[in-house]
């Protein structure tokens, strides 16, 4: 189990003095301090660490985050940021003597341009929301998560979320315009807008994937695209794993950028198939999906080139979607991958590391010999076009030994991607689960560096504490 | 004229004793300190400012920029980083008691990897070496500045460049994948990498666009993209600004993404004309260039929607290139507009202005209001389709009178662009041109912020002193 901080008694014990503050700010119904009622915010989508929060406070104007920031830093109080608290890494896991500051009430789409192919939505607005604004006349929203019905674009924006079709439109940060901030001293920033680039420094890159560690956002402008044509799948099942990694890295070698590219292996595939019965080959030990998307034509002139890359690599089963029905039903099997893994072992871990794509092949061997020197059966499942691992390590939630050695399973996963010149996350955030692991990827010189702007936003360190940065040396 | 600093007097006493130093650490040969070998490195781009450094230095690795921003760092030297010297905002403006640090011996090609879709090169590669080097195998770089044959990666990052293609393909900072960059104090940061995202704070988007302000950028990795099959350009003329204003905002409210969309106004079609040649049409008040890539059925199905969107804004010319010479034609008068310009009117500023693609019809009426107010003549020339504005002010530069009216006037149709939701700079940069407008953009409290972050990377703020923050209200 990681490290957690001893809550500060001191403020403990001025519960009901805060408590009193942040009604005479925000109103009482905007404030939640009754146990029962803060009960639902002990815990985020990585359900294994759960505190109670002193009090929630879910306001519903800027200046009302403003209000509470401003409160929470003068008197030297935590505070946890948090959105829909579908997290994955902990990112929105609260702490005892915290203060979590929700923006789920902050759900208005403020305004949609098509002029500058934009919407302008609070921070609170589901992702699925904003598509759903703008599907009628023809656009989308690029990015997107597994979690898109239930997570918000503020945390989107907080671990720079991704999802299976970033490999062609890229992550959150490629589709960013511009954000309101909040800093802790109560400051109201605009950062970028409707326009292209930024005078002075670039704060939206820096913004993005800051984990709520330098502010809080409370409104976002997004980049809206124009949607497809059409989209057609293909389904193609290899009798090794390093062959369809190999597969993968000639696609990507060839330019051609599939609007997805995704990957199962063995484990995966027969759970998935036996939960959607997507007609997925048992026999395989691999099975990629690539969808692509534009006319007819396109579509037809894409799938043939990626139908002669897959066949140099003798693929055990090869079948194109002939229609879009049949494209749904080849996904259909991908997206309940999560749960259908749940079904053969309903506690696992969902680790989230980059590797370079060209080496998908040492990384599925290296993740083999690592689940059999644990132990612990891995299931697979990921984006690899961009080289986004997804492993599952499966464990027994009622043995905690069991809990320990998948945490150090995949810890020893990450500092492998780490070592292929990789990253620890891809789309999932640092958060508190890998937070100790920081160190393996970034030199002490690149750590005080990533401190000293942490420290320019949060001198006092109030925000979203003991996450990201490690706090003991891996 | 703006306010340049004064020289440090106890700096320039010391330069016998500050050459000696900087020829210890990176040998005579790497060190350029006789007047007549420094006058060539006294401007750049922006040459309206000159002043003659202290010294030069030209490390051959990132131990020797180390080694030197270390010696000027401990000694409070200050310190103007220099590529190729081609920015427009006089972002490598060299000041008389600073060393110019500059990277163009540094220029070898490290690694290509189509595998992992990436070149990793040295900063001093020109923007176009990188093309060349993969174009063989069907790739390319996408951004490409104007100055793209002389202008060199590092400058590309430090002013987040852009160029024509952009719209389709995104500027320096979509293209980015990491760079290794030195501290002030010599430290050594690798940012990035070779994989998807990052764990903690996104640097790579804060340096990108950061004008030398926070390091010295000594290696680059960028993505490389699979080249088109084929482009085709469109020609299309109007008889008023503001029409052809509207049908680019139409056309990207029709989710269309052209690879280019360019727009010149009636002095520029003339000057391009008499120039190159191209077959523009002599009576529209704007001209329109669009193009389109990918197989023939796309280039078809893309130009027939163009052409109706364009129709409903009853043009006064319409032309589709039938082949890729045509479209040589009509893009040679377009590269060749700010050279054309040059021949009606030697002197003229290059403004760098965004607004909304929506707000196009305002800009085009605020830019001819203001030019007829101040008396100068405004050229425009630019990328419409993401709405980057590079107005051209002539005047004459034996007129000093004359130069500081277009000084005035470029900065009130800065100011415009950000009235209208815009932003100072699309891919210029803010230099020391922009300095004294940035708080026409930013409140106090922004420019704060930012203020905060540079001292959190260059604590003595000897880097690049004096340009992108204000030194006055605008």
């Amino acid at each position: 189990m990681l490290a957690m901080p001893e809550p500060k008694a001191e403020i403990l014990a001025r519960r009901e003095e805060i408590v009193a503050a942040l009604v005479a700010r925000l109103g009482a119904g905007n404030v939640i301090a009754e146990p029962l009622r803060l009960k639902p915010y002990e815990t985020d989508g990585f359900t294994a660490y759960r505190r109670v929060p002193l009090a929630v406070v879910l306001p519903e104007t800027t200046a009302q985050v403003a209000a509470a920031l401003k409160y929470c830093h003068e008197n030297g109080i935590r505070v946890v940021p948090r959105a829909a608290g579908t997290s994955l890494s902990g990112g929105a896991l609260p702490l005892e003597d915290a203060v979590v500051i929700g923006v789920a009430r902050m759900n208005a789409i403020l305004e949609v341009d098509y002029a500058d192919r934009l919407a302008r939505v609070q921070a609170g607005v589901t992702n699925i929301a904003i598509t759903r604004a703008v599907e009628g006349d023809g656009f989308f929203y690029a990015p997107d998560p597994s979690s898109q019905l239930a997570c918000m674009i503020a945390g989107n924006v907080a671990m720079n979320s991704g999802g299976a079709h970033c490999l062609k439109y890229g992550v959150t940060a490629n589709n960013l315009l511009g954000v309101t901030m909040v800093t802790v001293e109560g400051d109201i920033l605009t950062l970028g807008g409707d326009h292209l680039d930024a005078a002075g420094f670039d704060w939206l890159g820096l913004i993005t994937g800051s984990e709520g560690q330098l502010g809080i956002v409370t409104e976002v402008t997004v980049r809206i695209l124009r949607a497809a044509e059409g989209a057609r799948a293909m389904l193609v099942g290899f009798g090794a794993t390093d062959v369809a990694g190999q597969a993968v890295a000639d696609i990507i070698a060839s330019g051609i950028i599939p609007v997805a590219l995704e990957f199962m292996d063995r484990p995966c595939i027969h759970a998935c198939e036996a939960f959607a019965h997507a007609g997925y080959p048992l026999d395989a030990e691999a099975l990629l999906i690539i969808e692509v998307e534009g006319s007819t034509e396109e579509q037809d002139a894409l799938l043939a080139r990626l139908q002669a890359i897959c066949a140099r690599h003798a693929p055990s089963t090869m079948r194109v979607a002939a229609t879009a029905e049949e494209s749904l039903a080849i996904w259909k099997g991908r997206k309940g991958a999560f749960g259908a893994v749940g079904r053969i072992s309903p506690d696992y871990l969902c680790m989230d590391g980059t590797i370079p794509p060209g080496r998908l092949p040492e990384a599925m061997r290296g993740i083999g010999a690592l689940s059999e020197q644990y132990g612990l059966q891995v299931a697979n499942v990921f984006h690899a076009g961009d080289g986004n691992l997804h492993p599952l390590i499966m464990y027994d939630a009622n043995d905690p030994a069991s809990f320990d050695r998948a945490e150090a399973l995949g810890a020893d996963i990450l500092r492998l991607c780490v070592a292929l010149g990789g990253c620890l996350t891809g789309e999932h955030g640092v958060g508190i689960e890998k937070r100790d692991l920081m160190s393996a990827q970034f030199g002490p010189v690149d750590l005080d560096q990533q401190k000293r702007i942490k420290t320019a936003f949060d001198p006092g360190w109030i925000l979203n504490p003991h996450k990201v940065f490690p706090l003991v040396d891996a």
